[in-house]
Formats: C-alpha cells, structure tokens, sequence
C-alpha cells in the first residue's frame, strides 16, 4: 500500500513555491518586469566562465571512461583532496581527504550529517528563524527537531533560550550562517559562546553534541562583517557545503561534508556517510561535475550583486520605518512586517506585485524576507512600490 | 553520538569491491593486461558521441542560468515529457510526463520507489540471485527484504518457492530482468506467470502487491532472447531506470521512476517521490545531465562487445564442463562452479589472475559471476588460462 507519511506531505506545498508560482503567472498577466519577485532564493547571476571552461575540457580532452566513470562512493579522491587543501589554505584547518565526503548539494550534505549523529528519537535543536526545509529533511532521518527561539534584535543567537531547551537528549545542534532567511552572520563572539556552551553540556551530559553547519551561503559576505568559519571554533563540528550560491550552480547538485580532523571519530563519519548513501541511493554527485569543480574550487561567480542589493533594500526598508538587521551576507533581508500578521502582510503587498514571503514558515511570525536575487535595476524600480505600499497601507506607521 | 547502525556497517565491506582492488593492486605488480578482472560491473565502451556533443552545445550556447539553475524536485519538465514519450515510442505505453520522477540512477530511483510502497515492517520479496547491494537499499527503508529462491536450472522464478515465500506482510516484489548477476531476461511466459500470481494474491490479502521492476540493464539483451517490458504484464508496475550501462554514465548519476499510468495512485506516486527526497537529500539529478539525456533517449553505446564477449565465454564454459544458462543480456554470466563452496573456488583461480566473484553475496552458494565489461582481446586471451585452472585444479571434473 502506499506510504500514507508520505501522501500526507503532498498536502503541505511550500509558501515560498506558492508565491513564485503565483509571480510567474501574474507575470504572464502584466509582464514579469513588473512584478517585483523577492521569492526565490536563486542565484540571478551566472556560474563563472572558468566552470563551464573546465567543463568542457574535461568533455572535449579527457577519456569520457573517467569523466562519467563511477566515483568512489565518497567521492573523486583528487577531488576530495582538492577540497580539503582549499579549505586549509583558506581558514588554516588540517583536513585530509579523509574527512570529505562529496554530496548532493548542501541538502545531501545535511542528510549525510544527521544520520551520521543522531539515531531516531534523539533530538536536533535549530534556532529561528531557520530554513523550513529543515525540518522534512530532520523528520526523515526519525530524530526530533526542536526550534530554540530567536533574538529579534540580533538574530544572534539567544543564548537564554537555548539553555531552556537543551537537554540530554539533543546529540546535535544545527547552524546556518550566514543565515537564510536572516541575511546576519554570527559572529566570533557567538561562536566563541556557543562553543563553551557545548562543551559545557558535553561534559554535563557525558556525551558528545556534535554542531552541524549548514554553510551554503559562506562566500556570500559583505563588506565589514564578521562571518569566521565556524568550524575553527568547535572539535564536534561537521561542514555542510555547496557551490550552489558561490558559484551558481544550483541545479548541479554539488557539495560535501567536511568533518574537523579534531573531531570525536573524525576518521570515520566521511566513511560512513558513504554507508548512509547506500540506502538512500545517494550513490555521490556525478563525477564530470566533482572534476569540473574542482578545478575553480577558489572562485566564485560575480557576486556583487547582491551586496548593491541589500545597501539598497536596507536603506530604503530603514528609511520607510521598518525594523530590520543588516544583513551580513547571503541574498536575503528579514524585517518586521508592519502588522502582527506577517501573512497579512504579505497579502496586501501582493497587491502592489511585491512578492514578500512571511515568516511563520521561518519559525518567527511577524516577519517577512525578501529574496534579493534579482537585478538591481528591478530593486530600484521596486523601491518607490514599496514606498506607496507602505503610505497607503500603513498611514502613520511607516515614516 | 555517532550512529552505531552505519559504523557498523563499515564492517561489511563489499566482496566484488575487496576483488577489484586486489585485482587493481595485482595489476600493479604484474601489469594490469596479465590480470583478467571480471569483478567490476563497469561498462567498457565510451558513452555515444551525441551525449558529449549534446552537453557541450548546452553548455556553449545555452544560458547558463537554465542549464545549471533548479531543476523542479520531480525533474525538468521536459525532460519527463521526452521520457515518457520515448517510453510510449518503444514499448507501446502510455506514460505522461506526471508518472515519470527523475532519480539519481538506478539506486536513487529504488530509494524512492520502496519508499512510496512500503512502510517500516513491511516486506519486499527479492528473487534470488540478487545485486547484493538491494539488502543496504531496503534495510534503511526500514522494509524488510526476504530472498525466494533460485530455479538453478532456469534462473526464472521460482514459482514454487514464490507461493511459500509471499504473505499478506509482503506489499512489493523487485524484479530485475535481464540481471545481475544470472545475466539471464525474463521471458513472456514467466512474466505473465508473475502477473497472474501477483494479482491472485492482492484479491486474496486485499491490498495492492506492487511490482518494483529494477531496469539498469534493459537495452543490453542478446539476440534471440524473449526480454520484454516489465510494465506491460502488470498494472501496479514501478520501473527505475539507469542510463549507467546503455549511455555508460555510471558516474553521472541519472535514471528515472517510471510509475505504470494504471498503476493503484498513478497520478501522485511521481509526485510522493519528489516529498521523499527532500529528506533523503537528493533533490534531483543535475539539469544540465538531465537536459543532455533527454536529446540522446533513444540511443545507446556501442553495447554489441558484451554480446560477443558472451557468446566467447559460454562457450568455453560448456566446452570446459561448466554447468552455465546462457545469459539473454546484461555483462554477467553466473555459472556454476566446481566445488560446492564458491568462494574456495575463486580464491583457486585467483592463483592464475583469474578474478572470479564468488556467488554467496548473490543469494546462491556455489557459482561465480563473471562481468565480462572488459575489452574482447582480454577474453580470449583469457580462455586459455581458465582452461589451465580447470584441467589442474579440477583434473576429472572439467571436459
């Protein structure tokens, strides 16, 4: 018979899928030009040319026997190798082959990652507000995700209301940063203190609380912020990367966990990813594609964009009253919505064909984000909409 | 803490792997030409022409923000069209783009497959001799897999064995025709056979037994051999296909769900696939593969080596005694061996650079399967040698 969980999940399509489907044919109606789609979080600019020139090397040169052969089942070891000597030279870690595992974009990467830490049962705690497909891809694996709730004048984390809701029963804490939808970067300082925090429960607990981190927007940061790699900060730390964002390649499905050499079994969660990848027919991203990376693994596609982007949202959002932190990095911006209800909110800026996606689904309400992968020329003539939005909509409350 | 399930697991080390990469080690020391590996089941020939010309025209004239942006979760549109319509083509179906679900291989298209049909507990019956690795596939469904086995003289079904295996537990059954490792294809009859039995059986429990049919190596069949569609015989058929062997890309990753349109939920099983998999991390096989595979459908690798590489082998088989069902396609051939233990049997002609994969792994003790994906030249130069170990290490038993 059919799987009923999975039936029942057909039910729960995506705010975000709905709103971009919802701008496509508004778009089709009045011309795309004019509906201003802050939906999606997909890359608006192209991969480097450097990608698809190594591409097409490997293609036209090299035996198509071992650009489409089988890769190992944790990946290409020279690519693995690559990795782990970009990653060194550019933090200062000491990672070895051995602790790669080559995956399926940072949605593989994570998948890999719980298996390896929890059982079922066992709990993942993430803090809001969080990227919601966190928690099918959690719930799959059978461990329990549990929501640490949010600093609203920050989006740093809360460390109070992280010490409420640990408890022994939490083998692995999940980290974003820079943070989708947030747009801010932790800082040292918070992973300084969420490091102590850990370890202190470790030694409370008498086991290990390994800290996944979930970094797919790591080469997106702006000027001034302080976005350290955060592995550098704690042992129990496993990296969860893809090229998606950094070099536009989202469709390609290209990532990979990097487990800290300094790790409790560093030398075997990247061997046992390759077990977990048997059963869920990961069997790693395609090896013309691992070659291809690894050529351009220091690179990244022009990504100037969206910092113009966020100066320009920022400016205005603060200009028009709103309550918003500046972002740090990723193509993302999350104010506060002028009402209570974000949802309403956002119903009324539809209105105005601003597509803003409110943030219950992020684990915080009264909020929305905007996705500000899109051309600066679209952010600018978006700006003034905003503005009558705000005017007519909110009289008195926006300045 | 670490997961103790998958650290177990890397115990397990696969057989067939142990053999390659002593054969590879071997090589090392010998030169790989006096090694006559038949461990891997790795294709020999290039991928078609077509395929690289199609990927470097996307790639050099296309919009790279198509070819590498988010594919849907249930595969590029028309991609599925061209799939289903390919299907329909060359097998009288009447697939649409709904029914067909994008997978990475083979493998992701199983992951997916058992999990829209079962639920932790249930059972899945396979026939043996099996490709081992469908015992890690559905134990990490949560399934559980349970081996009828063999007709020896025929490595058809079994059908004796099926009516005492099959209970009202069991909601689907894995077919793999032509297969790995017997290389030997399903006939009209004992599909029709299947058929009967499978519907007999769902009105007897009251549930819907569905026919999981793994295809990998669908358009490599022999001359003469009656190999027909899977799908056709039953209406509650899920075909996963690989273009691994027929385009030989087995390391790009690509293949597909395949959901019979009278199949019970037609309509929402392609559809329950792209929920499992956000779970399990896959989120579809790269567009760019996926749009290159859609221009090469109906084609194929050179795949005629293996037919004459077969037809060398069996008859020097038959010649030297071996007792053999000649194989209806795939690279395989299983014959039986010499001795009752299979594995003393190869560890015997692992002596003469004869790499011989013992068949307990397989679900049948005392045969050997031989992959015979290896260059013709290599073949015969092989024959002599297998002649060798027969006449010392079995004088009176061999021809």
């Amino acid at each position: 018979m059919i799987n009923e969980n999975y039936r029942q999940m057909l039910q729960g399509k995506s705010i975000i899928r709905q709103l971009s489907e919802y701008a496509a044919q508004r778009g089709s109606e009045i011309g795309y030009d004019q509906v201003f789609d802050y939906s999606l979080g997909n890359p608006s600019v192209p991969c480097p040319g450097e990608y698809t020139d190594a591409l097409v090397r490997l293609l036209e040169e090299e035996d198509p026997m071992a650009v489409h052969g089988y890769s190992p089942s944790l990946g290409i070891e020279s690519v693995r190798k690559a990795v782990a000597d970009s990653l060194n030279r550019r933090f200062g870690m000491e990672y070895e082959a051995k602790h790669i595992f080559m995956a399926s974009g940072a949605a593989g990467a994570l998948a890999h990652g719980f298996r390896c830490v929890t059982r079922p049962g066992d709990e993942i705690l993430v803090f809001a507000p969080y990227f919601p497909e966190y928690s099918p891809y959690i719930n799959q694996t059978g461990a329990v995700m549990r929501v640490v709730p949010p600093d609203t004048d920050s989006f740093q984390i809360h460390f109070g209301a992280l010490e409420e809701m640990i408890n022994e029963k939490v083998m692995a804490v999940l980290v974003n940063t820079p943070n989708n939808p947030s747009g801010v970067a932790y800082s040292k300082e918070t992973l300084c203190r969420l490091a102590d925090f850990l370890e202190r429960k470790q030694r409370e607990y008498g086991h290990d609380i390994f800290l996944i981190s979930d970094e797919p927007y790591r080469e997106i940061v702006f000027e001034g912020a302080d976005s350290p790699y955060v592995s550098k900060f704690y042992d129990n730390t496993i990296s969860c990367y893809s090229f998606s964002k950094s070099l536009s390649l989202p469709g390609e499905r290209i990532g990979y966990v990097a487990v800290n050499p300094r790790c409790k079994d560093a030398d075997i969660i990247a061997a046992m990813c390759g077990q977990i990848s048997r059963g869920i027919g990961h069997n790693c991203p395609p090896s013309s594609v691992q070659l291809a990376v690894a050529e351009v693994l220091d690179k990244t596609s022009d990504l100037s964009v969206y910092e113009r982007n966020m100066n320009l949202l920022y400016d205005a959002l603060t200009r028009l009253g709103f309550q918003v932190v500046k972002p740090g990095g990723t193509f993302y911006i999350f104010p506060r919505a002028l009402e209570e209800d974000g949802a309403a909110f956002c119903m009324k800026a539809k209105k105005y064909d601003l597509i803003l996606v409110p943030s219950d689904n992020f684990g915080v309400p009264g909020y929305f984000r905007m996705a500000y992968c899109i051309d600066t020329e679209k952010v600018q003539r978006s700006i003034p909409v905003l503005e009558r939005f705000v005017r007519e909509e909110y009289p008195g409350i926006g300045r």
